[in-house]
């Protein structure tokens, strides 16, 4: 049993859910957050921040180049990893940089509240 | 020593938040969410998203049943893991679609910032 | 490669992102979360919960002593893992109660959506 997070576009919210679902997904989870990427560091300000210059500092940190994200969760079977993982990514694929990451973690249980089922029932 | 998720109900907060407690869970974390269930899918729907209907997609992407939640997160010894889902499971099980649902994933180490205890003693 | 949640004071944000970049992380998400740390529990309450009493109850469940936090997520190698926990810490710890945690979990695998790239080179 895995956790697959996805941080990707806002906008792609609908597109992930439609690819979640044909990949056999049925509950998942979303929330709000705000990344940033490789991309979008300005490493002059960085070295400006290791200098010591308050400025640079406040400039990495006020405008800090968060973007808004959309995190979504989902928890699927050994085996159903890759597929979802390829599916998220196909759909979120532009190959320009905020197109999100993926992470897989491992989930020792899983329970459904509303049977108490555990295991692999939890979330089939 | 490991990760307890739960996604519950909105209006399931109070009632988890004092169950956590009596189960001598102190620190704990929650955020908005919003989820979907095994349950909450139209099989038409899908199955129009999957013959290349774009307005089947369109109602599985926008209207898609997504549900306001709050993911409750805490992380607890081994020991305490059982006593933590019993009691989430025991305040939010309603027997209706949407009761919610427990993760279990494991957890590394854990640092109290206040004071950088690790392990055991961070989350004692 | 590891999963270092943060769950750090609100007006800390700032401090936390130059301290991440300073310590070389370049890519991290952040979300909105609410918490409470062991220090927030009032004895007398939960012991009024134990005795049934819903007035106890009211007030643990709906004042709960839950704040605003922000949820800081980083996923960065296992030989960065103790410098970005140091940093967090560092900026973090003002000694009082609320100064937040650090979880450290397990990831399996990380894709860079952008260029399918998974394992290391996704989070390098």
């Amino acid at each position: 049993m895995k956790e697959v997070i996805a941080v990707v576009r806002m906008n792609m919210m609908n597109q992930t859910k439609a690819a979640l679902t044909k990949a056999g997904v049925d509950a998942f989870f979303a929330h709000a957050a705000e990344g940033r990427g490789k991309g979008f560091v300005n490493a002059a300000v960085v070295e400006g921040v290791e200098s010591g210059y308050e400025e640079a500092a406040e400039v990495l940190g006020e405008k800090g180049k968060l973007y808004p994200k959309r995190m979504v969760t989902v928890v699927v079977p050994d085996d159903m990893v890759e597929d979802v993982v390829d599916a998220i990514t196909a759909v979120n694929q532009t190959g320009k940089p905020g197109d999100g990451k993926i992470f897989v973690l491992p989930v020792g249980d899983a329970v459904r509240v509303r049977t108490a089922e555990t295991g692999a029932k939890a979330i089939s």
